[in-house]
């Protein structure tokens, strides 16, 4: 078995099929999560996974699992997978490789008529990305006990659809539990999205663990006015406000370089008129950090200064704390299973911590997990032009495939 | 004729039966330009007009001429009026009082079988606001040259309807040309939307004329890139360059204080999701200055420190100048009219210049024009909170009257 490859077109052929759902006019994908894109991109992976012979089971947050039976299907399977969904302006390959990643393990195990000792599984998790349903990895996350199912259920998106009403309108509301599968060990592969690897050109990322992360939902309240008639010291102006709080933001992130990152990625102003001083500015918050003491600092200064502000310019601040990731340590044997394929395969290799959230994370809570990354060119994702070359996919594919394998033999439940 | 006066309940009532139409939760109404509100605000007023006895003239770009004859109907009319449409969330005072006033002037004089020397009209001018179509007082620039017909009838709303296209949709496309129309003198009614008659207990504002203003529309391109994996030094992020921005514009209007004043209105951020880094921001700048030098100056600066901001953190910029208003001094008979009207009247009275744009602004380019200003609460304007008190709005009608009978009089083509 320590010869076998997966296949490098096939896996490629398979990623640019499902770009085509959703496709954008400058090479990226809009499937937002349980629209009828990602019910398409859904569809197409099951009816994959049921050509390879596998059984689909789905979850009660609609995460569907591909299963691949072993020689003993009382173990706990080793599983693999990631998401579908993308951002509003996504790219081909953020989740997506993560699961085709998967299906071509499958199919290679085929290929060769390999059959493991314990199952395999490739997972497809709802919602990561969070762009129309906050939090992001919201479905791993109550897999994981993290969030209780009902609450997720009724999250909404902007119009107020929520994700209970979308999973039944597209057909993806299961009926299994979510959570409490058993998972010897998860394995989830996927782009770096930062431009660490192809700068230090190594094509494989064994994924020590991830960054803290800490999202805020900010509202200002002051009031609508007349743009020309109204004297600037009489103004309660949210777009000023928020353009202090915004450089306040940045400036904190400045104090915490070279490792925090901060953004502010969605601003909604009312009544968004020309000439009308904006009474009301709602904004999103993302800070992260790889070490949490730094975090917590981070978290605390973040509130006292923009509050500053607000009390300065007279406008009323609310901060609503919308994610609160903490710093994830990955299994070490996954880690070893990972390092020990990368070797066997003679691929550079290095060890990293993740920028990005992904549905790993809250794996890890409840089942050995870590992660392999493939370098993207420029380390660009959540772009439309995010691209990754065919070899390193392939070669982040083999790795997954041979530490699942050394994973399902040693399996004893 | 001297002794002749509105109806102050009359003309409260008027008001407040054309607030119903478009009215919000929070007393305030949103009658956008040519939407289906707009038509009905308007279909009201025709009706009124015609139960006065008026007879009504639609032009191309919708503008509504409703003319009570005179002795002699060669002459030219005396001309009232102002707009219906309003901000998103806008009052019920805003244009509708100056629509209204008229109508109540016209009332008044058929309670009292006057017959004037001039024909009078009362005037609604399309899409004053600007808020759905920009730029704002659309129409009465066309009347008055200072746009093309047929580019101003292609202008667009955010979802690429056109003002043309909506004229027809409503029935408010006229067939008579919109400019040229003989005009002996116009005079438009209008809350200050400032706070300065409030402070100094007048209650009429005798308007000399209207402050400079510039519009920009302000497109920032930089990178969308991953929030949790771009290092900061790799982003290109529209956010944190418009931020540095619209503080430099703030900066600009505290050196011009205290008459300057500077408002960012609308924000648009793509793809506004808040994982990613934004890779494009739109915004507008409105800037506003009595005195043409200094407007000058800023427009200038502006241009220049939004630049060095763009150049300074790599961001590609563009502005276009959408609006470009001159200082305008109104006519001095139409003020003296107005002058001597309040004087008659015993009402306490100031010269004041108008820190808004005004359809009177353009007819002034065409047509002896001023505008009487009346106080209004707190100055608050552009609010569904605006308000103002029965008798001061009397009152300012009673001054329209009177300067329009004194000009209707003396009128000699």
């Amino acid at each position: 078995m320590r010869n076998i490859r997966v296949k490098t077109e096939r896996l490629w052929q398979s990623l640019m099929d499902m770009a085509e759902i959703g496709a954008l006019p400058n090479g990226g994908c809009r499937r937002l999560a349980l629209t009828d894109e990602d019910k398409e991109g859904r569809d197409l992976f099951v009816q994959w996974c049921k050509e390879a012979g596998c059984a689909i089971s789905i979850d009660r947050m609609g995460n569907i699992f591909a299963r691949r039976p072993g020689r003993n299907n009382d173990l706990p399977a080793i599983v693999t997978g990631s998401h579908l969904d993308t951002q509003p302006h996504g790219g081909k390959f953020d989740g997506v490789y993560g699961v085709l990643a998967g299906l071509e393990v499958i199919r290679t195990l085929n290929d060769h008529n390999v059959t493991t000792e314990a199952p395999i599984e490739v997972s497809v998790w709802t919602n990561e990305e969070g762009s129309r349903f906050a939090p992001s990895m919201v479905a791993s996350g109550v897999f994981a006990g993290k969030f209780n199912l009902d609450d997720a259920l009724d999250i909404t998106d902007t119009d107020g659809a929520s994700i209970g009403s979308e999973l039944t309108r597209i057909g993806y509301a299961g009926d299994t539990d979510c959570g409490g599968r058993p998972i010897k060990a998860f394995f989830e592969a996927h782009i770096e999205q930062g431009p660490i690897l192809e700068a230090e050109k190594k094509t494989i990322g064994i994924v020590t663990g991830a960054q803290c992360q800490r999202w805020y939902d900010v509202t200002l309240t002051g009031q609508d006015s007349h743009a020309g008639t109204t004297p600037m010291p009489m103004r309660r102006d949210c777009v000023f406000a928020m353009s202090r709080m915004i450089r306040e933001i940045e400036t904190l992130v400045e104090e915490y370089a070279p490792d925090a990152v901060g953004t502010v990625g969605e601003i909604a102003v009312t009544p968004n008129s020309r000439n009308t001083v904006a009474g009301h500015v709602a904004f999103t918050v993302d800070l992260r950090h790889p070490i949490e003491e730094k975090m917590i600092e981070m978290d605390k200064e973040v509130v006292r200064r923009l509050t500053a502000v607000a009390e300065e310019v007279s406008i009323a601040i609310e901060m609503k704390k919308v994610s609160d990731v903490p710093k994830i340590d990955f299994d070490i044997d996954c880690i070893n299973a990972i390092r020990d394929a990368a070797a066997a395969l003679n691929l550079p290799a290095r060890e990293i911590v993740s920028g990005a959230g992904h549905d790993a994370m809250y794996l890890s809570t409840v089942a050995p997990a870590s992660m392999i990354f493939v370098p993207c060119e420029n380390g660009l994702s959540h772009n439309e032009a995010e691209a990754a070359n065919a070899s390193d996919l392939a070669a982040g594919c083999d790795v997954l495939l041979h530490a699942m394998l050394s994973s399902a033999e040693t399996a004893n439940g």
